[in-house]
């Protein structure tokens, strides 16, 4: 089997494929999405002068020389209550500002509270400010025309917060993928079959990669198993890879399921196959098509294979089509590894492992077993990645580990 | 003020507040929540003895002494397919099996096909094998009667695999909290109005919290905009909790709204306050009670502050509410720090930091700004913590970024 390297594969899909089209969507539907143009502020945040602390607003010049035991003295001319506009202030005198509130008009310095005392009509500052002391100046965090945020960027709740203190109540941002998902084996059958006939077996994957989709953005289309006929496949993948922006065909285990989805995809349109296998350890049998510019991606059986290689191929696929980029930086718990892992060289291999709070460190402990058994997979917090160069990991190394979630 | 330690505050969700009641939940529905009672195995994983390879199905014994010149030789019996039921096979004789077929009847190992070759009817065997040699037997994965997951279980892909593979169609989960959210704030309109009034910002913080509260996995109840009236807040907060599991108060920026919102928290049930004040940076104004058994979380009206505190204490409480139990491990992206970080002791810093591919480390680069700006934390890849213990970090510092995601 010819295999193609991980990040050979990654780049295959950064190159072949692009982010689908734009849309709009209302902000409270846009968080997770990526923009797919830049917003410009159409306004200056903040759109006044406001104070950092609780104070009094002054003209700073007139605190200059104050301290301790030589106090600044304002005659106080009443308060800013919040949400009120700016009224104008006379030099010499202070205003009671709360933050965030507005900072009356002249005024450039606001005094914090602690740094004064108020003798009847007459406030003593205690210590003098500069100019823009404790104040936030009109379009200091971002001014009117500047890009808010650029094109391509994630909507996580910071950004969310942004465009809604710009008053953006909709983004155009790439359509979400829409994802089909065809299994195939004559082995399976639904999972909620009540009473396994015998030899058969009930169709995990589906629901469990369903889930990893969801989580990725993609909205799922089941299009349930299908019989191992190579003509009736192929009509019902071409049928639902019409309707979708990306298939998922879950294999049985057999080889010869495998060599029947390759010639499926293969068929379903140019340039065809791209991957014929990935060195990787599970997922090795794994295949990914151009079909006439859509993906193809042809999944293992087993099913730890299925989801540890959907876990990465395929959530990546789903990030390149909403408008993602390569991941670069993915966060990992530091753990001490409990046991050696053996590994070939040349192949990428995930190990699934438990983690324990040690005494003096985070433990990883290796799950063994075959990537047929499902309860391995769920025994298990995550994966370490054990890279091509090397023949395996010792105990006592330390290693990163991908956390399931 | 009297302020709490970021780990006693976690220790009083989990003290103070208990899991949401079970209801039934459709598999496909279930990812991400917790499984409110153990489910056992009703049935044997695999229900039948299997092949995991593609070779030939025999008796293990009559391989013994096969070599490669000097083969064991078998009449071959024809193929299993899949899908379908266990045959008998006799001694001396084999059958072709696929990857994931049921073995035949009598048959306790499986020849790789690469071991073998066809002559004619027979098959040379070039390797011998032992009994149970590339088979997984019934029940070896799970075993009918034994616990399949356990009560409290995170639902991730694996877990819902395991449970279709064994035909669960529903399962019992912990109900997902819903979570109200009022803001106050003389100053905040909604972030719809479209020109601001003088003086007035827009309530931006509902929009991002909501979001923040959807990823934990809660429903999210608007109660919008709530004028400073200590008697129409109180009623209208009272209100909206008895609807709620959780109610969180975001609150305007000034000393003023946080008085008043503690004061609203301590008025809506007993025992009360049960923090006034986070040893934390930003997020120090920081209020959480318990209502006559309901969590009430005052958030601090800095934008910044409030993402920051919902994101570690909301967080974590919808989390509790969920049936989670409190997170051990948390994924973090190793960095180096580019610059030094000042932080008084005794408090925790959470410090807003970009991540730079440097040429041999990944830079994290502190993002300096007022924690009123939005700004900053959108161009923030995540977050370095400070223990209190500690005076600050040094440039050069190798650090743990927890991601904004």
């Amino acid at each position: 089997m010819r295999v193609t390297d991980p990040a050979a594969v990654l780049a295959l899909i950064w190159k072949h494929f692009s982010p689908l089209g734009a849309e709009k969507a209302a902000l409270a539907e846009a968080g997770g999405r990526y923009l797919s143009s830049a917003v410009t502020a159409a306004e200056d945040i903040p759109g006044f002068d406001r104070s950092t602390v609780d104070g009094y607003a002054v003209y700073a010049r007139d605190s200059f020389g104050a301290q301790e035991g030589l106090p600044a003295v304002f005659g106080c001319a009443g308060e800013v209550l919040m949400g009120e506009a700016a009224i104008s202030l006379e030099r010499g005198r202070c205003r009671l500002v709360h933050t965030g509130g507005a900072l009356p008009e002249g005024a450039d310095a606001v005094i914090m509270l602690e740094d004064t005392e108020v003798m009847g009509t007459e406030v003593h500052a205690f210590r003098q400010v500069a100019p823009g002391e404790n104040v936030i100046r009109k379009g200091e965090d971002l001014r009117r025309g500047e890009t808010a945020l650029p094109r391509g960027r994630l909507l996580r709740a910071p950004e969310l917060g942004l465009l809604a203190s710009l008053g953006v109540t909709a983004v155009e941002v790439h359509r979400r993928p829409v994802m089909g998902l065809l299994s195939t084996g004559d082995e399976l059958v639904p999972f909620e079959t009540p009473v396994l006939p015998p030899g058969r077996i009930r169709d995990s994957n589906s629901t469990a990669l369903a889930y990893l989709a969801k989580q990725a953005g993609a909205q799922v289309i089941g299009g349930g198993i299908l019989a191992d006929s190579f003509d009736h496949f192929l009509e019902k993948s071409r049928a639902l890879l019409e309707e979708v922006d990306f298939l998922v065909l879950s294999g049985g285990s057999s080889v010869g399921t495998r060599d029947f989805t390759a010639r499926t995809m293969a068929a379903l349109g140019k340039p065809g196959l791209l991957a014929e296998g990935i060195a990787v350890q599970p997922g090795k049998p794994t295949l990914l098509a151009d079909c006439d510019g859509k993906p193809v991606l042809g999944l293992p059986g087993h099913p730890v294979s299925a989801l540890v290689v959907f876990s990465i191929f395929g959530a990546a696929m789903l990030r390149r089509l909403s408008g993602g980029e390569m991941p670069l930086f993915q966060p990992a718990v530091r753990a001490v590894l409990a046991r050696n892992i053996a590994s070939r060289p040349g192949r990428t291999d995930y190990v699934r492992v438990r983690l324990e709070q040690g005494e003096s460190a985070v433990k990883a402990v290796p799950i063994f077993g075959r990537s047929g058994m499902l309860r391995t997979l769920a025994a298990a917090d995550g994966v370490v990645v054990v890279p091509p160069a090397k023949e395996g990991l010792a105990a006592g190394e330390t290693v990163d580990v991908y956390l399931w979630e």
